[in-house]
């Protein structure tokens, strides 16, 4: 029997809990023991639910329990989820999460202690929810140079891009309808500005290079700035608008960025719709691979943060430990990149012509203003050339 | 530094080759040392070859060497491979293979030698190329009662099945262009009657259940009487006919099929197209899930196998050993499941309606037939109804 110690009771922690219990033999098999909860650390009570009695206020009450092997966090935020998990592993115990802020900011200080005491982290549902990546990419492609891991990463806003495009409906009202189903928080800005997606490139970016990618130096925009005539232009030229969170290799190492794409319809992500999160991997040897699923929700999550837990108790902290060292990974600029990139503009198709050379317009029946495609070019050379063009009301990279 | 032994030095075996010459460096890294290929056992020799030196006739001369630690089997078929694998296996090497008919035919009883000995026998290319399929399911999906597993797994048939569908053609005329460019064999039979992909479901049921499924249980259907008349109707339902390999959970357990599927364009599985090859999961807690890659080829497989060799390398034979046990799985009656059937016949409404009550009709604009939609029914009640109408031209299930 190994006991845990969940650290948050909310939607993720309760998953980890129904999870455990709907599951409870099958799970017990996998890991080769049962598992069972033995604490929950939560600033409340939950007078009623089944368990209620596991409840405690005091962190040391489970840092000092010998008989809780793991520790699972579900809490969110980088404080004080780091130093529960700090305090975790020096007392022996191992640690799976299903933080991003926590991993993104501190992940190398954690994995370091681990380490020294042949402790495990674990973090798949950090990134992509429930869709198994974090060791596929760790234990799987490990025969390739990765030459790209690109996401659709956040439900929210794939969510408000698949009701523009099918709706036509404007960003605010697609906002609001999310708000309304619970997709989107009051506060969205994490999500539509990009935040949530640049913390998860930014783990899956140090997974593969190995080192501690300082989220912050990431390139990010969000979603704000689309509008329902962008989405006419995209269905014109058969593609669809997507907020992708991207790493490629650049001539001097990993560019990584989180911004909208315009996507042909021939690219894996292009049909992942609706809250749907996906990741796509471009291998040296391997080529294309994507990998689907939720990338968001209670159970989904939940069953991720379980997996983790089999993986720990199955190999008693002797399997796989992932993670990267502490050294900084230092990105290339995102300039370095190419692209074609749509424009649209007040301007007329000489003054265009003027600035970029030849390009492929675009018509979608949209009066006072032209849209065309540039040719493919990096980002400094197309930053150079729009400084040179008026009137630019939009302009969204493509791939 | 490890070292290994190839067997068979055709497109896989080359490939592994390559893989380890192109990506040496990264792979030396990950495995935590240098993997060297040793020993190449072929029939035939390769002068020019740079491999050239390591050619043996004589599989002893690397069961007998103690320098092997990992043993590549890259050959195809039942026999030689196993007598080869089990004797690697008794001299004390570890086992890694893309060979399908090996696992899918005798998995269980090079498991059981492994577990004696202490030693990983790995697969992760049978299936699925160069995905990352075999190592997320036993690793990462273990908080789940797996509800269904299901893929699109041969890539010419999936070729063939895309080329239809763009092009409009008959499947004699797709069968010639598949065989021209190489993704066809001259006998086609493996392919096209769903033999190859049944292997690869009995291999995924086998490990989702724990148990050895004998493939030749498996209800097998090819693609052979598929015709531009049944894909202009799928077209005319927004739909696409797919060779689908499926195990579903019916109430005594999974039922296992392969047989062409009309699915609909909010499957997942709906968009792989081409030689692409993709497995969809169903969890119970999870939800969906797809997994999409490149099935086939000669880098992607091997670089499937050589991630094999580099998890076995790195954790020096402690980490995970994949499989199943002995036991006979029982499987389901294929007939347990229910589908909505999509049937043409040249008898009239009133006849269809006799037999099926109210179903939904199809136009695609053919004379001297019709074509409806059954509603969802099992598989025992379907060839019941069946039985009783006269001229039926086709029918496919629907999903």
């Amino acid at each position: 029997m190994a006991k845990i110690a969940v650290l948050g009771y909310g939607t993720i922690g309760s998953g980890v809990a129904e999870v455990l219990r709907v599951n409870h033999d099958l799970i017990a098999e996998k890991a080769g023991e049962e598992i069972e909860i033995k604490y929950i650390l939560d600033l409340r009570d939950f007078p009623g639910d089944p368990l209620e009695d596991k409840v405690v206020h005091d962190f040391d009450v489970i840092a000092n329990d010998p008989e809780v092997s793991v520790v699972v966090e579900a809490m969110g935020g980088v404080e004080p989820a780091f130093t529960f998990a700090k305090q975790a592993l020096l007392a022996g115990k191992h640690f799976a999460t299903s933080n991003k802020a926590l991993i993104a900011a501190r992940g190398a200080d954690l994995f370091e202690i681990a380490n020294e005491k042949g402790l495990n982290v674990m973090f798949e549902a950090s990134v992509g929810g429930g869709i198994p990546i974090i060791r596929p990419i760790f234990s799987s492609l490990t025969a390739d140079d990765i030459l790209e891991i690109s996401g659709i990463l956040n439900g929210t806003t794939n969510y408000m891009m698949t009701k523009m495009a099918e709706e036509g409906s404007d960003f605010d009202d697609v906002l609001k309808d999310a708000q309304q189903k619970g997709y989107a928080e009051a506060d969205p800005t994490a999500d539509i500005e990009g935040h949530d997606a640049c913390r998860k490139i930014a783990i899956l970016t140090s997974l593969v290079c190995g080192k501690q990618v300082d989220f912050e130096e990431i390139h990010t925009e969000g979603i704000t700035h689309i509008s329902a005539t962008d989405i006419q232009y995209a269905k014109a030229m058969g593609r669809a608008i997507k907020l992708l969170a991207m790493s490629r290799k650049a001539e001097h190492g990993y560019a990584a960025m989180v911004a909208p794409f315009m996507l042909k319809s021939s690219h894996p992500l292009f049909s992942v719709k609706d809250v749907f999160n996906a990741v796509f991997v471009n291998g040296n040897v391997l080529g294309e691979a994507m990998f689907y699923g939720a990338g968001a929700g209670k159970l989904p999550t939940a069953s991720a943060v379980v997996a983790d837990v089999v993986d720990i108790v199955r190999h008693k902290g002797a399997g796989n430990q992932m993670g990267w060292s502490k050294e900084k990974a230092v990105l290339a600029d995102e300039k370095e990149l190419s692209f074609a990139y749509f424009v649209r503009t007040t301007v007329d198709q000489a003054a265009v012509e003027k600035v970029f050379g030849e390009v492929e317009y675009v018509s979608a029946g949209i009066e006072g203003e032209i849209a065309f495609v540039t040719p493919v070019m990096d980002g400094a050379a197309f930053a150079a050339a729009l400084d040179q063009l008026d009137g630019v009301l939009q302009c969204i990279r493509m791939d």
